[in-house]
């Protein structure tokens, strides 16, 4: 049975939630329990999965139709970051290929089942890159501040934009890192403060509003956050307040990275504009950790993502490498190379090989 | 006896905090019971009032060290905000004066009583100049954000930036007003949401981080904040996350004033820098309501306030119109104009003069 890290019960507890139908895999995405802009992509292809499995199980009969209700359902969830759909189509691709051929229940299991995960390996691959690439921008004795959370709590790896500071601490480039504590759901002070301090990561909390100050008093190096959707033009959807960040840290001069992989990009969109914003719940402003804060009566206004400007951005650092905008539909297929994206449907080689 | 609301209960509660001495005013200053750039210079100045009246009550003498004893343990509370310290001057040179002429006691503490009475009328005449002059800054249907709290509860009278809403409210310029709740302590979702949501004004609080995005999908026509200290050349200290604001605001278009009574000029710092910025404890970052919000064994940097350049404020709302910088001590004393700035020592008539 699928099982996750509940996100929400952290940094105080660390519960591992079982997860009986994609309906509550669902659920758990909108919750937040599992959130991340790659981690929802893949949670969502192994509960397509798990679904399989439960069909199998009951002796039930295994369909495009049953694969396409819980994509539909999951799709369904939240509604900025791209992954997920990426994710999603890449599950709904192989499960009509493999419907098509009429291929009995344990081969049609196997080949959605290696789908996804390929999608794990290829998120832990771009997760490694990421940090190599990142890395190699950091010098000795670095000061870096990032918002939210995009480490391991939020992709199948290592993380994006945490990516670059595990791997610049291995390499001793680290002195510390600045954490926004990202309000509503603070998920910089509960997830990202929790992850870097228990991997040895010095690691200090501000107020979100705190950091144009601590951009300018503290001789921050570099700005490196995640994505949940870049356009062709390079305008990039995060975390509500990446947008502020950036203003403030081109206010001080400090560069601002953003680390994601080739999944969030979206050519499809030509700029921040037309990427689709999640407005979330007033009570999650109103509240903080289950406790009101504001007088009854008052409105709130929950924009869950923020789009940031391409010039407000230093560079794209993806598996691919740092890059620069326009990311074209034919950019980004040449920087995904020549990585098979479809299990070879005739032999279990097409899934090996990656692994060589 | 002197009384106070204790800010740190609102919302909730509405707890008048009895204050037996200037050493548990001094303190309320300190844990932000009472807070607000005006209010805490006013409320410094009634508390060496009612210092010297508690001597008076024991049949001690009053010295003029009893009042530097009091003003010394005042200073000493928060170091931004200027008023604070413009209000403790003129209760000590009140003091020095009177003193001087080996007044009797009833006739040193009446002296005393009328300075402090007059900081409070001068704030009074302020807030509604305050308001008149940036209402008239005001189209109908505005929308106006605003950061922290710079209300009634903040000053002797209306407020400083609310002064001004309070007043386009009653003019009916009004449509909403959205507020930055304001991290660590919530001024914004706890104060000034409370007073504005009391007053009738529609009110819907957001996120500080939530601001940049705001001002451009939610049409906002202004920023109004208050400030603790503006400098010569015109860079404000105020709350911290003004500066971001301010770059928020400069991106979006939208203009950003200041409103402060002319007590909050301080000729004498050049610039910004030398404003001293107040650094607050880590455990506000860390909690929330008293609710731990990062894991054990992290770090938190607090900074109180932080300074926004002039270049991004588009003007200076104070009881002499809407200014543009500089603001020297020759030009500061033209815009306070004619006003008796000591009680005269002879008669009551310089008092009383000012009520006419």
């Amino acid at each position: 049975m699928l099982e996750y890290l509940d996100q929400t019960q952290l940094p105080d507890v660390e519960h591992f939630q079982r997860c009986p139908s994609y309906k509550e895999a669902a659920k758990a995405i909108e919750t937040l329990q599992v959130r991340g802009a790659p981690l929802i992509g893949i949670f969502a292809a192994y509960a397509v999965i798990a679904h399989i499995y439960t069909l199998i199980e009951a002796e039930h009969a295994i369909s495009l139709d049953e694969v396409l209700l819980v994509t539909e359902r999951l799709r369904n969830t939240r509604p900025t970051a791209v992954n997920l759909f990426v994710c999603l189509e890449r599950m709904e691709s192989a499960a009509r290929k493999i419907c098509r051929k009429n291929a009995d229940k344990e081969t049609c299991y196997e080949y959605l089942y290696r789908t996804a995960r390929d999608l794990l390996e290829e998120d832990l691959a771009a997760s490694l890159a990421m940090g190599e690439h990142g890395a190699a921008l950091l010098k000795p004795g670095s000061r870096v501040l990032t918002h939210c959370n995009a480490g391991g709590l939020a992709t199948g790896g290592n993380g994006t934009a945490l990516a670059v500071l595990y791997r610049a601490a291995e390499q001793g480039l680290l002195r510390e890192v600045y954490v926004d504590e990202t309000r509503p759901l603070l998920q910089g002070s509960r997830l990202t403060a929790w992850e870097l301090h228990k991997n040895g990561i010095p690691v200090t909390v501000i107020v979100d509003s705190a950091a144009a100050a601590t951009l300018k008093c503290r001789e921050i190096d570099m700005v490196v956050v995640g994505a949940d959707r870049i356009a062709e033009n390079g305008d990039a959807a995060n975390k509500i307040g990446t947008l502020g960040l950036a203003l403030a840290a081109a206010h001080a001069g400090v560069p601002l990275y953003v680390a994601a992989p080739l999944t969030t990009f979206d050519h499809k969109l030509p700029g921040g504009n037309d990427i689709p914003i999640e407005e979330r719940s007033a009570g999650e402003v109103v509240h903080f950790l289950g406790t009101k804060s504001a007088p009854e009566g008052v409105n709130a206004f929950n924009p869950a993502f923020d789009c940031t400007p391409a010039s407000l951005i230093s560079g794209y650092i993806c598996e691919a490498g740092v890059l620069k905008p326009p990311f074209s539909e034919k950019r980004l297929q040449q920087l995904a190379g020549q990585r098979p994206r479809e299990v070879d449907i005739n032999t279990t080689q097409g899934y090996e090989r990656r692994e060589d």
